[in-house]
């Protein structure tokens, strides 16, 4: 029963097909990980890579890519959208198969330890990997961006977890952590008010007395002529996906408003749409063990 | 990308543990092979083993398994509830992954053809892999059982696919078979009246007028004091799980009665529950790639 971890690093560079290819290449060498996806966007100027694989394999070929990163992306040079703080931003890990959190957590530490010492990069640990609590939020860790952290590091409150007291010239700061599988789950309303979206997302976000696992807000697709409500499920083993769904109806019927679909972007971890379907079709005593594809994957 | 397929090989052996380890043995130690069940019933006096694995692992480990059954087990003292009509009484290939019908097929060819002549045993192809169509539904070649087979196999309609044209004298005859993944699901109903669940099985199965690829029939769970519609699912990608659900819930509600739960028997594909997740959340443009654990068995 191999141990099975998804990795998904955010890198500061967003057009140089040159320095993409450097960056992604130790995933695609390494035999034990499987580079699932990469995309790159010249808006947000960032290279978001998804990998699973051991967590050996993942340490490796991980640190080789910020190493490439390192010496590659200059901060100095670096606009775009998406707030950012380093030449390798942000580098979470998620237990996918036979791995517990605190496993995660240690990935993310010797990462970390490793990657700070070799390439004198200081780093953050964030969320469940976190030695403080105003450092789970990386939003928190990530304010004042790559332009304010010389002075933000030089503060005792934020003196890093690993690695030098300063930042990298050119590569700035990284965050690296552990966190439980995200759903990206958007549910499309039948109208073009913004404000009934907006509204809903108030409703059920966790932040405004909602479901404890779901951030959300409304945002207008305007292209297709509605409203969205997009939600992350940041754990939808206790907030199902059936839970938003059912609760966005409710909101929804309020405003006389129907419910046209939804999607979901990116992966899915299998089981949180079999809990969908335990849910609607009252399944009893079912056991993950009758999926036949998680039999097959003991075997991996 | 490797080829996957599930088989279910039935014996007539019921309670002879010795026996039953011979049989399940060459599935055990075959590489390519993964046994992931068995179990045996004194009552049917019959053995099911679950196996998925590779054509080639697959195979070897049930020719071999077939050569303990023909050599152990003799029909002239089997007695049980079960309709049976040989020592390996059928053996049933199911595509699970990269996997065609016609592959699963050939298998079940390239099986009957080797064990008819390696053991003079009478193998009959059944449903997609039957040479003709009375010999699609394994109930009408298995009709006469054991004991009416050395009359029947004379009949030229009923000569046999492979091997000889009288029976085996001890181990009778064999069908082996290809089809598609089935999957048992139940629905319990919130009364005790056997009537109702028989009226509600009467409804939706195909053979009544119900849904193309379902079979149904009520059954009281006494000892749980409710009433069951007992359905196998033949096609799960054409007739969803969720349509068989609703439409019992529609039928119960004709007789003021609601839907207690339900369960699935044994394996069930992710494919089937992700089916029905898709359905009731109304996901718009889901691809299986999205779902992690497809991701992983690609590399399998």
């Amino acid at each position: 029963m191999a141990k099975i971890l998804e990795s998904v690093p955010n890198y500061s560079v967003g057009t140089d097909e040159r320095i993409i290819e450097k960056i992604v290449e130790p995933f695609r060498r390494n035999n034990d990980v499987k580079l699932l996806d990469y995309s790159a966007d010249s808006d947000h100027n960032r290279l978001v890579v998804t990998n699973v694989g051991s967590p050996d394999g993942l340490f490796e070929s991980t640190l080789e890519s910020i190493g490439i990163a390192v010496d590659r992306i200059d901060m100095n040079e670096h606009t775009g959208e998406h707030p950012r703080m380093g030449a390798v931003d942000v580098v979470p890990f998620t237990p996918v198969r036979n791995v517990t959190m605190e496993e995660a957590v240690e990935l993310a530490k010797r990462l970390g330890k490793e990657a700070g010492n070799r390439f004198d990069l200081p780093v953050y640990l964030y969320e469940e990997a976190a030695t403080k609590p105003e450092r789970k939020n990386l939003a928190e860790i990530r304010k004042g961006e790559f332009e304010g952290f010389s002075e933000k590091i030089t503060r005792p409150k934020w003196k890093p977890d690993f690695g030098p007291d300063k930042i990298h010239p050119t590569a700035g700061v990284t965050a690296i952590g552990a966190r439980k599988p995200l759903v990206a789950f958007n549910v499309n309303l039948r109208t073009d008010e913004l404000t009934i979206a907006r509204d809903i997302a108030r409703k059920i976000r966790h932040s405004n007395g909602g479901l404890r696992y779901c951030k959300a807000m409304g945002v207008d697709l305007e292209a297709r002529g509605v409203v969205q409500v997009s939600m992350n499920m940041t754990d939808y083993t206790q907030t199902s996906l059936q839970q938003a769904f059912e609760l966005i109806r409710v909101e929804a019927n309020r405003h006389g408003v129907e419910i046209k679909g939804s999607e979901i972007v990116g992966l899915v971890p299998s089981d949180a749409l079999i809990e969908v379907a335990k849910h609607y079709l009252r399944l009893e005593d079912f056991s993950a063990d009758q999926v036949i594809e998680n039999r097959l994957l003991e075997d991996l």
